[in-house]
């Protein structure tokens, strides 16, 4: 890859932030990023902002017809800009639409604009829907959407493969499952972690706690990005992320228990799904991840109990 | 189904004012029509607006946040506004999302608030990219995207199975192949029609001929989706509209010849595709659609020389 300078969308969230690090720790690379910071934090660039080969850009990108002059003279763009929470869809249905899909086609015209020519972009296992393969392949048969988070996901993955298409810029689409890890601030480990420093004689747990949920490290992550867009050099390659395991929402609670040392009452809000929308089950086949020779470093247990040691250091996450 | 109102948005268009006017002949409905009349045309709802039962509102669907009081009381949403130029891409990236995924998603919004429960959308074969599998079935392997305009399809596709999944709406999807007949204003027949009146001597046809083009009567298709939403009762019915056979750009040509009884001179432009974005072969299997009893009454010669005959009586169409 000849690359020298890299922009990174959404650089100061959860995966973003992990990025730039490892990035600019791995790569002689000038990293360029960019954050609106609605829920990106400037203290996950403490470390960035102290390398001179990092420039930090606030920027909203949902402004309409944006060309942004960063986008100038960068060899790969790292779009993870997007809304995050998955779940924060009964109240406004047009957050996804406008923070994924417009967000995305905006990223994509501004590379045009400026003939940046690769991308990286975060997609998500939430676009297999209700799977009726699992492990999911990314071959899957062609899925239905259960989510408005996983639909506009799907509709950027469609914008970034005819942009492919119809103006020659080469794509790294990862479906990832869900991420833990250092500065992780939403999800049920964070929930539960929240709830439990408060009151640690009690616990509300979405659903009946069956909920199979597959995980995989913030740092296996990072590293899985970065091999895979050194491994794969199809013009779209399509990519899933995640683990050989999953766990149920009742085993994390057990290993939480345990590390935290406390032993609250558990209260099932009942039904087999945490919420309207969730999907129950997504488990992803990695055989092609692994191909690359990638293998993941830590168990889900393992990433569970790193996530723990993080927020019990990091309190101010909290807040 | 127990439906006593629908309201069709794109109705002056070609396949929504044939639907109008199928359904104002074979049902006692109350049907609500809307156009922008960007593309539609008024001449198209001559008949309808004759009917009692037919009422028209001029709305353009993409303004923001817009909840249309003509949603109020309706029992079905037959949704066929679109940017229906597929070939209209390098200009402006913006007119799919625009026109098809924004105007979906208001669309839906409008259902949400005025309590409708059920549509029926206009998709395309487009959205399977360039099929592995031909003839292609529905449940396919999850396909890349080619083009912007099945990219937006498919982004209204997953924004209406999650609002079925979330609001409880039942949702019939028709993925066409092109579709001729009466009122067919785009496309390469319509094209090469208009160069021959103009100059029957000379023909100039994108590409080499060869693509490979699968075609459905507009009689053929306004039934099958009638006969389909009556047949399939699946909350999210996805079903794909076509024909057993396909032609080559070049048979439809020696057709058009016979017809017209001209003898021009073809000039290729070259390339095995008709523009970038386009697939070179959409070719559905439609065992699916076929199992409700339905079949097609016209071949695709039928239905290319039904087309002629309809552009020779209403000739003012081509200005």
């Amino acid at each position: 890859m000849n690359i020298k300078t890299v922009l990174i969308t959404g650089c100061a969230g959860f995966i973003g932030s992990n990025l730039v690090d490892y990035i600019l720790s791995t790569t002689d690379w000038k990293v360029r990023g960019i954050d609106n910071f609605s829920t990106g934090r400037s203290e996950f660039l403490f470390q960035a902002l102290q390398n001179s080969r990092f420039t930090l850009l606030k920027q909203d990108l949902k402004e309409k017809y944006l060309i942004i002059d960063e986008f100038e003279g960068v060899d790969c763009v790292f779009h993870l800009a997007a809304n995050a929470d998955v779940r924060n869809i009964n109240e406004d249905t047009n957050v996804d639409l406008r923070e994924n899909t417009l967000v995305t086609h905006n990223v994509l015209e501004c590379m045009r604009s400026k003939n940046v020519k690769k991308i990286v972009f975060s997609s998500t296992g939430s676009v297999y829907g209700e799977a009726k393969v699992i492990p999911t392949p990314e071959d899957c048969p062609f899925p239905r959407q259960t989510s408005l988070y996983g639909a506009s996901k799907l509709a950027c993955e469609g914008l970034i493969a005819a942009y492919s298409e119809l103006f020659g810029i080469q794509a790294w689409i990862f479906r990832f499952v869900s991420i833990l890890g250092e500065r992780y601030t939403h999800g049920h480990v964070y929930d539960f972690y929240k709830q439990l420093i408060k009151d640690p004689t009690s616990l509300r747990v979405l659903g009946d706690g069956n909920q199979k949920k597959s995980y995989l490290y913030i740092g296996d992550c990072v590293r899985a990005i970065m091999d895979a867009v050194e491994h794969f050099k199809d013009t779209v390659n399509v990519i899933n992320l995640g683990t050989n395991e999953y766990c149920c929402v009742n085993d994390s609670i057990l290993w939480i228990k345990e590390f935290l040392e406390v032993n609250p009452k558990i209260v099932f809000t009942g039904g087999n799904k945490g919420w309207v929308g969730d999907n129950p089950f997504i488990y992803l086949n990695t055989d092609l991840i692994r191909s690359s020779g990638w293998v993941p470093s830590l168990t889900i247990r393992d990433s569970i109990i790193k996530t723990l040691s993080y927020l019990q250091s990091n309190k101010w996450v909290l807040r």
